[in-house]
This record gives structure tokens, C-alpha cells and sequence, in this order.
């Protein structure tokens, strides 16, 4: 072991170290177990304090006196297990996804190569098989875990463009303008993808979208004759299932058919609503996600598995080879499995496949299934809550458990409305420990739930609604109307 | 909680489970530290065994019973803590970046933006901001971490696109043939960005290197006037400083000369070699970095850092802000902080700000700076036992901690020197628990030792050449030749 260096800078691999450490670890755990166990006395988004030690020092420190900071900056994280918690798509996660995640560290192998990962480059492929077939996509299907969904709808947009541009050795230089269409609600990432592909920041067409935040089949074809009219190429549709800020699934059918007879690739970003794969009783919102060409799933959304834990599903897994692969020449072949690494936009990745395979192992389908339908029952009386209130208005009916609601008060123009949700938000937060997040929606700014949280009950969504009806008698006097 | 779910499904956030997981995450940290404190007796890469529990179960576990068949997975996997595992640029982590991975595990906070992740959304920039200012990149310099170098490397091309050929809104669509100028020696993730780009996998021009595998700068020169014969309009060169087969270092400075000189975005991929930085007696190897418009710089390598934690460093970050960044309207805008999924190729991310700084806080400047001078030591030694016997041969001098050799054995033709480095290959893992990998070089195979792991000594390095002098002695027989 290197002078000079503290005696506990790595865990010694003959175990000369281990009782040292093993206090440490312990002692990390503690921490962590404390803290979240009394999450629900911790507010469920902090005020902003100053970091603690913010500059890299030249010498070595003491790692158990760094405990103390990093207490500091574990209270000053966003709370999802707080039951009020209900801003975003943003999980507690769960005990198996947590310590899959704690192992996976540890072992710190690397997605790049079956060599560099010999159980969890065979772990991956496996699952995401299976989970492609859940799906309904077919015997050739497969996927890919990658960091995060807008790398999930960028690799699908990647392989769709390739194949059907062709454009996999010489670029875009020369081709007629390609797009993607997608609806107005569809999540930025398509945008960013489109943008990093080489279409430009307007090389997505937003097409409209109905009253329940779905995309219309009828817009879709209009603009598909739009685009062929400006020289324009289609090549992908992009359908959502779980939009950003209502939960909207897109009708998958009818855009399935518009994909098929304008030979456009089919990709479903169900990022989050995926997760109702397997739910018996909701899986049917997902009706024609079988007949998608990629669909992107993040197990890190309604699965509760730790961030991140995002994924990428293909009816074919040899386009991957055929209109993806870069090889690597200083990775050894072996024969049966292939490198991820050659045919996903990362190299050097994280062993995400073990926490995913550990909270499947410990939760089942079966307690995904309560999960999901628990958040159902948590919804409609949420929503109850809101049509007893006449000065709520919802932005749609729930497709999924995202509940975007906004205060229209009679006593308060209508130009004020922006800011007396701004304000309620606020005092939400403030006084009733719950924070909902505040998105612009249709030009309008909205309250969002997002009813994930396991420990959140119906009385808590009572005393949330108490709360918004004491708030609201005074409304103009709060705002200095 | 949901009934019909595990009780341990979650960590309670009243507390009410809180004896019930403490002996559970009590069980795995003492798995994992006697796995890990044990390292030394394990293969330093295993034999593929069938995996345990493929298929998804309908009904939840036991999660205390999941222990075993994640064991079994731990030791299959592989072992960068082995003092003989040299393979690769793969490193044991450290004790810090370890524990600070659990912490953002736990905390699941998302990177996307500031309201999800109020303390790590800060802490980042911060950190990125002192590591730019390291490498000389100035006032305006910052950075950001991605999952992974390949990413890393992404980002940067995306933004030199975008800004060099101004194509942030309209796309490739109409330009001249843009393309990348980079060392055949290159990392096959340059390769990648230019595809995902839009430029096809032919968008890369490969630069001639010369013996030490170093990309010449008269081959650049007469490539870029190719290029401008042919049509085509070089945006960018990226120099490498750690190639990844021999830890080559191009000539920074006069890679930048010629970039000034062709109005080129000048990107150098230190991924490896970015942690010289930290070397007072190293750093000057790379000199010339501080020209850099952009550097792809891993901490998850010579950092010792638990994957993912790569970093994209910019000269001026305004440049994401004016050249890349896509606005997310679900969001609150924090005034002085930015989003980092705004400016960023991923959303969700994982908080790998925290290990990071744990890492550093825990070894500082002086550890690392230990850490690399002790592996440059190693490698000369590694070096001798090579320069004392006359049928090995160096790809060529080492610039870092790799040592790149091959057998070239008098008794054996010349066709079978491949064969014969791949036998000894699988005999020293086999017998000697030393694990070098094999890639290809200049079409031949050779023997690569990446000297990182702070337990491997000159008295390892001392028997794998007794045990390469054993194997040599009966080369002919053993290859049946």
C-alpha cells in the first residue's frame, strides 16, 4: 500500500484493514438508516444552505470526521420519502434496489465488456429480454439499461434514424431534411435527441394535442402531409405513454397505423408509464405497445429502483448491430454474449442491472402490481377532493397517478391566477409539508402530484385539501390584490 | 404502506422498520466488506458459471434469503480489487467514493435539476469549476459529470458542432461535409459521437501516430488539407492524453497550433490521463491542456472513484447555454443555479458529485499525487523485468502507468506470436492470478498492464516474469508447434 496515504483509503484485498472499516461502513449505514427512517420529519424539499467544505484540500482528511458534512448535504437533498413528497417522478427507493446499488458499487465492474462485468453484462441481456417480452415485442426483442431516459430515447432515435436513413457510414450530409413527430406534450428529451442527431432543434415536429393531453391521430396525419408538402422526410413518430405533466398516454393504435403506412419508425417513450406492464388491472392503457419498434422504460420511475435505472427496448435486437455497432478492438470477443459497450451509446456504465434484479427478485410482479394499483386508489380521491372544490379545475382526467390541478379563485382575476398557484405552492410547502411541483402547462402555471409515495395515505391528502380551503379564504389579502 | 407488499419493502420514513433494515443493510455491508477484504483469494477474473434466478417471480421474497444467490453474482464478477488484476483501466474504488455512493444511492436525488437535488446540483459545478481551473482553463470554465467517457466525449462534439457550424436549430441538413480529425490510436467513443452525430462512422478522419503511438502532427496537417481538397470542412481535432491501449499522450501543443490555425475546436479526451493533473511531478506531461476548448476527464480511472464519474470540462460554459441547451418548462427556474439536465445529453442522473467529493476531501491533493507517482515506480520496474529479456518487446515507452509487451520468441515463427501471446495470456491468469488483457495494436495481439491498484507490488511483478520466464521455456510444445 502507497506512504502517506490514510490507512483506510481503499479496502485492503488481504483484509488488513477490515475491522477499521467495517466500523466505517457501519457507521455510513447508521447514518443513512437514520436519516431516512426519519425522513417524515425532514421537510420534503429544503431551504438552500451553504455547502460545507466546497474546495479539494491538498492533504489527506479523517473519512469519520467527513461524516458530519456529508450529514449536512443529506439534509439539504430533495426528500422524496417524505409522504408529502409528491412533486415528481421522483421515487423513495426501494430496500432490494438499495442494496443491489450498494453491491454493484462496490464491485465497480463496468457494463463496457463481458469481461469487465462477467455475471452482470449475462444479467442485463437476460432481464431486459424478459422484460421486452412482457411488453409484447417478440422473440427478437431485447434492451439495453442506459443512464437515464433521455439516453434511452436518444439511442431508440439513433437506431431509427440509421435504419431508416441509412446513414450509418455516412451521415446525414446529402439527405433530404429528416424529422420526428411527436406530440407538443412529448418530453424535451426528443428535442435534445433531435438536436444531438443532427436535425436540429427543429427537426421535431409538434403535433397537437386533445383536451386529455393526447396526442390526435387526425393532427398526426396532417402533419405528416405537411412535412412530405415542405420536402420534408418523416422517419420516426414519437408516442408518449405518461407525459411529463399530466400522465397522458397517447393512442397507441391509431398511431401505430399512421407509422406503418407512412414507413415510419414506431418509438413509445413510456419512460414512466411502462411500469402498468405489470399491473393486471391498468395494463390495458398500454394497448398496442406491442407493436412499437423501441419503446423506452425506466425501472428508476414507478419500479422504485435507485437512479438511475432507465432502459431501451427493441423489437430486433440485431439492429443494434446492423445500424448501431462500433466495435471495440481492445476488448477480447466472447462468442455467446456481446459487448454492450459496442452497441449502446455508453462505454464504461454502472451495474445497474443488479439492483433492477434484486428489487424484481424481492417485490414480484405481484408487489409491483399493489404498488401501482394502490397509486390508482390514492388518485381518485385526489381527484375527489378536487371536483368537491369549484375553484379547482384539473388540467385532465388521470390517465396514470398524476394529478395537475390549478386554483381559478372567483375573487382573483384571471391574469393573477399564474401567481396565487405560484403562492399556493408555496405555502403548501411551507405549512403543510407537502410540495407539489409548479410546471407550465398550456402557457398556464399548474399544481402537479405525483402519487408514488407508498407511506402517503388518504388522510394526508385530506389534510393537503384542509389546507388549500384555509389558504384559499383569504386568497386576495395574500396577494396584495 | 401498501398491504400484500414485503414489510421491508421500503425504508419506513416514520421509523416503524427501522431494527428490521438496519440487520439487513448490516448483513450486506458485511458481505460485501468480507468479499471485498477477501479480494486477494478470489481469481482476479472468474469462470462463467450459470447466473441464479434469471426470470422475473411472480410473488415477493425473502429479502434476507436474496443474499445468497447475490453472492454468488459478486463472485462472478470481476475482481479489480485482486492485486494481479491489471488488465484494464479499471480500478478497486476508494473507501470514500464507495461510502459516498451509498449516501447518493439513498438520498435518490436527480441531477436534472436544481428542485431535485438542491445540494448535489450545487456541490457539481463547484467541484467541476476547481477541477477546470486545475487543468488552466480559465475564469469561465466549468464542467460536468456524464455516466461515462464515451458520453463525455459526446458532449463535447455536440457543442463544437453546434458552435462551429452553427447548427444548434436547423441541423446538418445543407452544410459542407463536416468532420472530426483524431489519432488513429483514438478511443472508439470519438468514433461513436461522430455516427450519433450525424456525420456516419466515416466522419472521423484517423490521423497517422507515430512510434510511441503519439499522433504526428505533419500526418494532421496533411489530413486537414485532404479534407479541405475533398470538400469537406474539419470542425474539430481531438488529441488523446492516455490512449487506451498504450497511454499515449499526443503533442498538445502543437495539436492546438494547427486547431488555431483551421478555426478547429481543439477537444483533448485525458480520460485517463486527466488525473496527471494531480501529479506535481507528472502534470507537466500535459502540458499544453490549458488550450484546450474542451477535455473528457474520468475520475473513475486513475481517481479511484466508483463508476460511473466522468467529467466534460468547457474553456466557457456559456457556450452549453448558447450552443446545446434545451429548456425543460416542467421545472422551476432557481435564479442563480441551472438545471444541469438543461445543458446536459442526460436528465435523471445519478448524484456522483457526492463520491467525488468524498474521494477528494478523504485522500486530497497529496493522496492522489501519491497514488500516481507510486504506479509511475511500479511501471519502471515493469519496464526492467520487459528491457531484461530479449524475446519480450514494448509497444512502446510508457508515458503513464500502462505497460504495453508482447513475446516475440525466436523459437516460434512469427505467424504464431499471436497465438502464443493469447496462450500466455490465459496461462498467467490461470497459474500466476495475474489478469492482463489482450487487445489488438497495429493488427497484432499484445499483452496490456494498466499498474493502478495500490496493493500490487514490485514483488508481483517480480513472479509474473518468473512465471512468463517457466512458460517461455516450453513455448514450442505448448503450442503444439
Amino acid at each position: 500500500m502507497v506512504l502517506s496515504l490514510p490507512e483506510n483509503a481503499f479496502i485492503d484485498p488481504s483484509g488488513h484493514n477490515q475491522a477499521q472499516i467495517s466500523s466505517l461502513l457501519k457507521a455510513t449505514a447508521d447514518q443513512i438508516l437514520d436519516y431516512l427512517s426519519s425522513a417524515a420529519t425532514h421537510p420534503p424539499l429544503p431551504e438552500l444552505d451553504p455547502l460545507p467544505l466546497a474546495t479539494i484540500p491538498d492533504q489527506p482528511g479523517d473519512l469519520a470526521e467527513l461524516l458530519a458534512p456529508l450529514q449536512r448535504i443529506m439534509t439539504q437533498s430533495m426528500n422524496p420519502a417524505h409522504p408529502g413528497y409528491i412533486g415528481h417522478m421522483d421515487p423513495l427507493p426501494t430496500t432490494a434496489s438499495l442494496l443491489g446499488d450498494w453491491v454493484a458499487a462496490a464491485l465497480n465492474n463496468n457494463m463496457l465488456s463481458v469481461e469487465m462485468s462477467p455475471a452482470l453484462s449475462r444479467l442485463e441481456p437476460q432481464l431486459m429480454a424478459e422484460i421486452a417480452q412482457m411488453f409484447g415485442l417478440g422473440e427478437r426483442s431485447g434492451g439495453l439499461l442506459v443512464s437515464g431516459g433521455s439516453l434511452a430515447n436518444l439511442q431508440a432515435l439513433t437506431v431509427a434514424r440509421n435504419l431508416k436513413l441509412n446513414c450509418l457510414d455516412q451521415g446525414l450530409i446529402g439527405q433530404v431534411p429528416p424529422v420526428i413527430l411527436a406530440s407538443e406534450m412529448a418530453h424535451t428529451s426528443i428535442q435534445k435527441a433531435a438536436m444531438v442527431l443532427g436535425l436540429g432543434r427543429q427537426g421535431v415536429i409538434p403535433v397537437a394535442a386533445d383536451a386529455q393531453g393526447q396526442m390526435h391521430p387526425e393532427a398526426l396525419e396532417n402533419c405528416l402531409q405537411a412535412c412530405l408538402r415542405a420536402g420534408q422526410r418523416p422517419f420516426a413518430v414519437v408516442a408518449t405513454a405518461g407525459t411529463t405533466v399530466t400522465g397522458s398516454i397517447d393512442p397507441l393504435l391509431a398511431i401505430h397505423r399512421l407509422a406503418r403506412s407512412y414507413n415510419l419508425w414506431f418509438h413509445v417513450d413510456a419512460a414512466y408509464g411502462g411500469a402498468l406492464i405489470f399491473s393486471p388491472d391498468q395494463s390495458y392503457r398500454l394497448e398496442g405497445i406491442h407493436l412499437a419498434d423501441s419503446i423506452t422504460f425506466n425501472p428508476q420511475k414507478w419500479l422504485y429502483v435507485t437512479k438511475t435505472c432507465a432502459s431501451v427496448l427493441f423489437r430486433d435486437m440485431t439492429w443494434l448491430q446492423d445500424h448501431f455497432r462500433i466495435s471495440a478492438p481492445y476488448m477480447n470477443d466472447l462468442a455467446d454474449w456481446t459487448n454492450l459497450g459496442e452497441i449502446a451509446l455508453q462505454g464504461t456504465r454502472h451495474g445497474d442491472s443488479l439492483k433492477l434484479w434484486l428489487a424484481l427478485q424481492h417485490l414480484g410482479k405481484a408487489g409491483y402490481a399493489a404498488l401501482i394499483e394502490t397509486s390508482y386508489d390514492l388518485t381518485r380521491s385526489m381527484v375527489d377532493y378536487i371536483d368537491q372544490r369549484s375553484h379547482l379545475t384539473l388540467a385532465c382526467t388521470p390517465a396514470m397517478n398524476l394529478v395537475c390541478f390549478r386554483s381559478c379563485p372567483r375573487a382573483l382575476p384571471e391574469s393573477q391566477w399564474d401567481r396565487w398557484n405560484s403562492h399556493l405552492q408555496k405555502e403548501l410547502l411551507k405549512a403543510g409539508q407537502v410540495f407539489l411541483s409548479l410546471p407550465w402547462w398550456r402557457g398556464q402555471r399548474w399544481l402537479k402530484a405525483v402519487l408514488l409515495n407508498p407511506y402517503t395515505t388518504k388522510e394526508h391528502i385530506g389534510q393537503w385539501f384542509e389546507l388549500i380551503d384555509t389558504l384559499s379564504v383569504s386568497v386576495g389579502t395574500d396577494l396584495g390584490v
